[in-house]
């Protein structure tokens, strides 16, 4: 089974949910001599809202998702004529790996019932985030933001490492770096070794005043990781004034992304290794010493940027999907592909 | 006004109020010619209230510490005859330095009526450990549980270091201990740098599953920091079997606690430093490293061991108040001594 027989023009749906929201693009399914779609390719539109998808014990609430979706998807095939065929959905969202049971359940069937289709594939964010940067290609991919999560294969399994999340790790990320800077205002007040007075007084700027008050604007928060990232930029601009102890901070934190970069490699003679989200937009102060770390750890990697976003990410895998022509591992954790929908079958000890 | 001219026996109480629960110690009021009280005197009883006072976004609840309080202490006074006068009450408080307004606010009244006593004394449990390891001398204590905060004083001021929670410091404290264990049981489940197979067969031991599962049992908790120090005698138990990991990280902790003890010592030539709190527990896999970090950081540091803990820490200040005899700094912040009870006043800008 190749392209449909539909005479429809074909479609796939790319989606991606996260905490600021759900964006979902319409690509076209490219013709069949393009079968094994490495990089994303042209997206007919894209449609975001702003209002994140629900989770709840049992993972993202399926119901939520297909009540954004459904609207959203419509709205995009009416802009493009309104005659055309959905092929597949891709999903891609944040907490698939470990929170996604009901996702599974529910989804396969909304779908079909809502759009008539049957190939599926449900993402973690850190797949999506590997295939918008890499498509199918073997490598690795780092991906940075509040946390940070470095995803490799050379197209058999997938290597994973960190992602652990705040407290257990995301070495380096967002989260870390900012907890860091603040780590060092308050050595400053308490005139313990590692103190900077710089990175003090932009925390007392930042916070809005002494940085005794921190734990009280801190702990009550039930989005304490992003507080802590959002302090990146003062740490970064503390780096850029030559700061010791910031400019510390961002060496620590690319030693250890480099470190889950390396775990990562797929183990060939090179390896490219791509690096995408929010975090890098920092620059050299942190992609100068990373790519230091990178030439040390991992003599082997060849830094690259990546080709697209984790939208686009969705999109690759949902044109794969269309095309009979996913190259990558599902093993039903970080990739899932329903057997009914016709990918390959996720095996089931690995659920 | 020295001790009461009232021919009833005096008694203080000693309060310790924390997250396991209330305890509450009734002592005599010494002889006139002890005006000092330099250590913990003479306990008469002991009661225990395993449930915790609770909180809100106000501080402890005055209103339920009373009910507690009020029975247990009049059972104490009833065993001991219940004709005594109670002199003075010191309560220490998790939490009372930033969150301790109700606190403040309700309970001289609520005291005077209850128990006709005038003298009172609020701190932060901080300075309970303070004075049940050190009494009124000069120098510095390292309270280490869950956290790990560093007081020391002069006399005249009080220094603090650290105890800013599990996000912003608390460094080398048992939540910072754990956490450091499980990144390492993480790393070695990962590939990277750092990881220890021996902490990653204990973590999947302790916490009964693969440490893939770690982040779906943690962060949903709401006592995180808890459940990382729970991990701290299996850190300490790798320690022993001469893991490098487990011991690289006790080191760690022993450096950051060292750092804090360095930053709040009275700057003398001598310094009394007292260990107190759970984690120092673990002996010398801890404590030998801790002292080499000392011998380097404050060469003129004396370690001791504490006299007492902090139930016995707020009977010192109790009765130094009863005595007229409080010689610690009353900062309105670690230590308050409401000004109508006849203590040194608080000023009203450290509030």
């Amino acid at each position: 089974m190749t392209n449909s027989s539909d005479s429809r023009p074909g479609w796939v749906l790319g989606v991606d949910s996260g905490g600021s929201g759900l964006r979902v693009a319409l690509a076209p399914v490219p013709s069949a001599d393009d079968t094994v779609p490495t990089k994303a390719g042209d997206r007919a539109d894209t449609a975001v809202s702003r209002q994140p998808v629900r989770t709840g014990p049992g993972g993202i609430d399926a119901g939520h998702l297909m009540e954004q979706l459904v609207p959203m998807a419509k709205a995009l095939l009416g802009e493009v004529g309104g005659d055309g065929e959905i092929r597949a959905v891709a999903i891609g969202a944040a907490g698939m790996a470990t929170l996604g049971d009901e996702l599974r359940d529910l989804l396969p069937d909304a779908l079909a019932e809502a759009f008539g289709v049957r190939r599926l594939a449900l993402a973690a964010d850190a797949v999506t985030a590997y295939t918008g940067a890499l498509g199918q290609r073997p490598g690795a991919v780092v991906a940075a933001g509040t946390g940070m999560i470095a995803l490799g294969t050379e197209g058999k399994k997938w290597r994973r490492a960190d992602g652990w999340g705040h407290l257990l790790g995301d070495c380096g990320g967002g989260a870390w770096i900012g907890r860091a800077g603040l780590d060092a205002a308050l050595r400053d007040h308490d005139g313990r070794r590692g103190g900077s007075a710089a990175l003090r007084a932009r925390a007392e700027e930042f916070f809005d005043g002494p940085v005794t008050e921190l734990p009280g604007k801190l702990y009550p928060r039930t989005d304490r990781p992003a507080v802590l990232a959002s302090f990146v930029p003062e740490v970064a601009r503390c780096a850029a004034e030559d700061d010791p102890v910031a400019v510390g901070i961002l060496r620590a934190a690319a030693l250890h992304i480099a470190e889950a970069a390396a775990a990562v490699c797929p183990p060939e003679t090179e390896c490219e290794v791509a690096l995408t989200g929010g975090l890098f937009g920092i620059g050299d102060l942190l992609l100068v010493p990373l790519k230091e770390e990178l030439s040390v750890q991992l003599p082997r990697a060849q830094a690259v940027s990546a080709d697209g976003n984790p939208l686009e990410g969705a999109v690759v895998l949902a044109t794969a999907l269309a095309l009979d022509a996913l190259a990558l591992p599902c093993d039903g954790r970080l990739l899932h592909v329903p057997e009914e929908t016709g990918g390959a079958p996720t095996p089931q000890h690995s659920r």
